[in-house]
């Protein structure tokens, strides 16, 4: 049995969608037992009319919600009664792992406080995956919890994301790109360049070169690494720009003719499976890696069938033990890079 | 009389597109003179047929051609006869603006080295301008020129992508965002936030905050200023993303049964002016700001309407003399911050 703390408060359609979600994971598969924090008379609420085993869904509650507009320190700190403080709490005592909807800064303090940094990771960081266009997905690393990088830390993130990759897109030597505004060796700001040399030169890493932001979705790369605000640049111009597209198809189509209507109305099909396609929400959460237990933030706005993807897949990351796989990858590097890993920290 | 000096041997499509391009610039304005620079028998070919204003275009020989493969610096210092270096030979002799498809770093290197930094600006910038979801446009500055910035390049990026925005949007007072992995006023890593301090307290600068990668198309800015390698990402991530749900439709429509083909089909105008209106390049090129003379580097892929688009945009450039206004606008800065313009330069 895998025990999957969720925080039951977090998130725009919180508790309802949450707790839904949560059951429905518990529903798919015989080895999930999810552990709902936060306002009990709420969630009794939700879970009231839906079939579950009840054996396999515990409730703690927890009287305050962190919302987005606060320092996520301070509120980590101070709120000891809020759900996402008591699922840290009941994840340090049993739990496999932790799932959250809530506000991202706080999730990534909360981990980084009660769950812990592995011993030798010098950053944590957050990598969610994106659909490529040849029907798979690829690993963006960091993507926001580290806005200020040194070579290191990029490495590092390759190592973790490398681990990562392996369970969740099941290759067995993920492809790694480097986010970078050229695909030349030469190319790049200074911390691109030194970062290039040192994933060169790594046994265990297979660098495959730079990766243009335009390739990021091509499906040459299985991860692609970046600093957090490089990262998180590519992850919302992407986001962006395809609801952009989606956004100008269906104005078009409002202002359209009768021809236009009829095709858009024959095309629906395509139209929402494409915009479903772009839509990396879709497909679980991202996953902070480097700390001492899973941890899935899953999107502010997800609905149900994102939290049960989030769910299985926090489940499938603790049953394969990535936490201790990324130490010992780390471990590795770092006994073989003494000089680098010691100059950078 | 405003004279454009073409690089006719830059580009894919060279020196055919580029010439019919050139000259259909001067077709459409009267007020247009063209010097086409570039190998001379197949400019003359590719002119023979064509009806035009004999005197407004002009033939300069020039027997090499400069490669995206080549060292830029390498190539401008050696290549004496390249049809790039002529170009500039042409525009400082009595050329009002330069156009050329060629390769990126060669075009910016030679206006650099050859047109020189316009006295007071730190760093040169290149901004091209993205369509926005309101039917408007925001220029992205810089995009790749400058991959290591100081807070000071991307104040004086702000400066001159308004004084640009000014002419070429329209607009009296261009609001100006921050490219940023968040909206709040402390995000971003230690270069933004030092960026955000000053943009805020600075005179003349129409500052309106962070702006998120997902919102840069928004409509909610006419200039958006970033470093050049964060500039790239959001750039070509945006244009990766909006050709993959392109291509994904185009792939669905393939894959489809008869209902989607026959949608598709009726849909068809419509999908084409959406694909038309996300691509940047159809808008002219990109404005190398910060040197002394006019320099538009358009899209390598560029066909004849582009360099028509961008020959234009040049001589409109050059007629309201932005080289000027920019120069100005920098002065004034620098003279009321002289420390900040000290320190960082």
């Amino acid at each position: 049995m895998v025990k999957i703390i969720v925080d039951a408060m977090g998130g725009d359609n919180a508790p309802e969608e949450i707790v839904i979600g949560a059951v429905q994971a518990v529903n798919a598969d015989n080895d999930v037992k999810v552990v709902l924090v936060g306002k009990k008379e709420e969630i009794e609420k939700s879970l009231s009319g839906i079939e579950y085993d009840a054996s396999r869904v515990e409730i703690v509650d927890a009287a305050q919600v962190i919302s987005n507009d606060e320092s996520p320190t301070m509120a980590i700190k101070t709120k000891k009664d809020s759900s996402l403080v008591k699922a840290f709490d009941s994840l340090n005592e049993d739990g496999a792992a932790l799932v959250s909807c809530g506000a991202t800064g706080a999730v990534l303090v909360g981990a980084f406080m009660k769950a812990g940094r592995i011993k030798g990771v010098s950053r944590p960081a957050l990598a969610p995956m994106l659909p490529t266009l040849t029907g798979g997905r690829v690993v963006l690393c960091d993507c926001g919890a580290n806005v200020d990088c040194k070579p290191l830390h990029l490495v590092h993130f390759a190592i973790m994301a490398s681990e990562y990759a392996k369970v969740m897109l099941g290759v067995e030597d993920p492809r790694v790109g480097l986010l970078n505004n050229g695909v030349e060796a030469h190319k790049g700001n200074e911390l691109v360049k030194e970062t290039y040399d040192i994933l060169k030169r790594t046994e265990g890493i297979n660098f495959v070169g730079n990766c243009e932001a335009r390739d990021l979705l091509s499906g040459d790369f299985d991860v692609v690494v970046a600093d957090g605000f490089n990262g998180n640049i590519a992850l919302k111009s992407n986001e962006g720009a395809a609801e952009a597209v989606v956004k100008l198809i269906l104005e078009g189509v409002g202002e359209g003719g009768l021809r236009i209507k009829l095709g858009a109305a024959l095309m629906k099909p395509l139209l929402k499976s494409v915009k479903k396609r772009m839509d990396y929400n879709a497909y679980g959460g991202a996953c902070f890696l480097g700390v001492n237990k899973v941890v899935v933030k899953s999107h502010g706005a997800s609905k149900r069938k994102s939290v049960t993807a989030s769910v299985l897949q926090a489940k499938e990351l603790a049953s394969r033990n990535i936490c201790e796989e990324i130490r010992i990858g780390i471990v590795a590097f770092n006994q073989n890079n003494a000089a680098t890993a010691q100059n950078e920290e």
